[in-house]
């Protein structure tokens, strides 16, 4: 069973607080560039993994989707997902690590800063693949590996007093407990080699990947963004199921 | 004009000395895993672009290739490379950044640390895409982008002491001037997201993302590549050229 994170009250608390939990999407720096891999909405049958609040989910049907299936852990976070969206939407109480999702179900897999919360990806890619049609888009964020793997997770000096991310434990794939919004939080560092690797055996086309980088507006916006252009935060993949 | 690094004596001669170029591919650490992504080379059509002193062009004829045409820069190293190989290899001086090959020629295109010195992918992609035939492969190494980019190329340590690579720069993908084995040496930096994605957008499909990690029994022969856990040193990628 994958930690009921979202459901621990001091998270739930602080995690509600955030700009991306308060603004939705727009509060979420990475989202234009996640927007622009998506295909078009109109029609779609969208499954949203880590559905959360289900911003992405309303958004989708807004775009045009046909249904959205919101997915997600927190009783606490679907109950808020619910009330604020329309009947188009249905939301399911499901753990990722051993979701099952019915076959050729879909025409597009969504799934917003999750991944890195699962043990094994491979159970999930095998479920995301049958539940799409062939040909049918997967479209992820999660934390970037560089991001997810060093043993101190915070920004450090270079020798010459520069600002740097200091990256260490790259290559050792395994659990990360952090104190992150309340403490003990688990996720789990795998490299990007393997992620793509991973998908690619689970039989996907990779269509394109990209690791959030901020604009110049956005740092105009939010000046402490700037220190995203020195390390790879998020880790954006899109991808299609092989026929 | 690439520069012509290769040829700077100080260079060539420093060159001359590292393992690789002593002891060949088995001198490389990342050629195991590299070996791996290869497809088996009986009567394989090859190119191998960056040859230098022709060791991988040389494994592919050994391995049964029926052909292999090794391009590099250096007059130098070429020379090096004729005088040990059979005829079945055969050796142009040619720049990368302005290569032309003829169409649906190859099988295989293979690249060991090269790409880093081209200041654009976009044209060698091209070129590699004519040249090979529908579903043929292209199998690279290079400097891994999180080894590629930072100010401070060279080991630090985290507040607790650790060692760790002092990444910063990640976003800003351009020339990096550093010393390594000569002063002034050019390189070019792009993200993980950018090499990929421009392989995709080239027509090539990803089989396979790697980054070199040494494994235990490297790191007992070599103790020094224990370090290289802690970071991606290289990027592996084998993908095929879209039918």
């Amino acid at each position: 069973m994958t930690q009921p994170l979202y459901d621990r009250p001091e998270f739930f608390a602080a995690y509600s607080t955030l700009r991306r939990s308060v603004e939705g999407l727009d509060g979420a720096p990475e989202w234009p560039t996640l927007r622009a891999m998506l295909p078009p909405m109109r029609g779609l049958r969208v499954v949203d993994l880590g559905c959360g609040f289900g911003w992405f989910s309303r958004w989708a049907v807004e775009q045009g989707a046909a249904s959205v299936l919101g997915i997600d852990l927190s009783e606490q976070m679907l109950q808020r997902a619910r009330a604020a969206s329309p009947a188009t939407v249905t939301y399911q109480q499901a753990d990722l690590a051993t979701l099952s999702l019915p076959a050729q179900a879909f025409d597009l897999a969504y799934s917003s800063l999750a991944l890195h919360y699962l043990p094994d990806l491979v159970p999930l890619l095998a479920t995301v693949h049958q539940a799409l049609t062939p040909g049918a888009h997967f479209v992820f964020s999660m934390e970037h590996p560089i991001y997810a793997a060093p043993s101190h997770q915070g920004w450090s000096a270079t020798p010459e007093g520069r600002r740097c991310w200091p990256l260490d434990g790259y290559h050792d794939e395994s659990v990360r407990r952090r104190t992150w919004l309340a403490p003990d939080v688990v996720k789990y560092h795998r490299t990007v080699g393997t992620i793509l690797t991973t998908l690619i055996r689970a039989g996907f086309t990779l269509a394109q990947v990209d690791e959030f980088s901020p604009n110049p507006a956005q740092i105009v916006e939010r000046p402490e963004l700037d220190r995203e252009l020195d390390r790879p935060m998020f880790l954006l993949v899109a991808c299609t199921r092989n026929s």
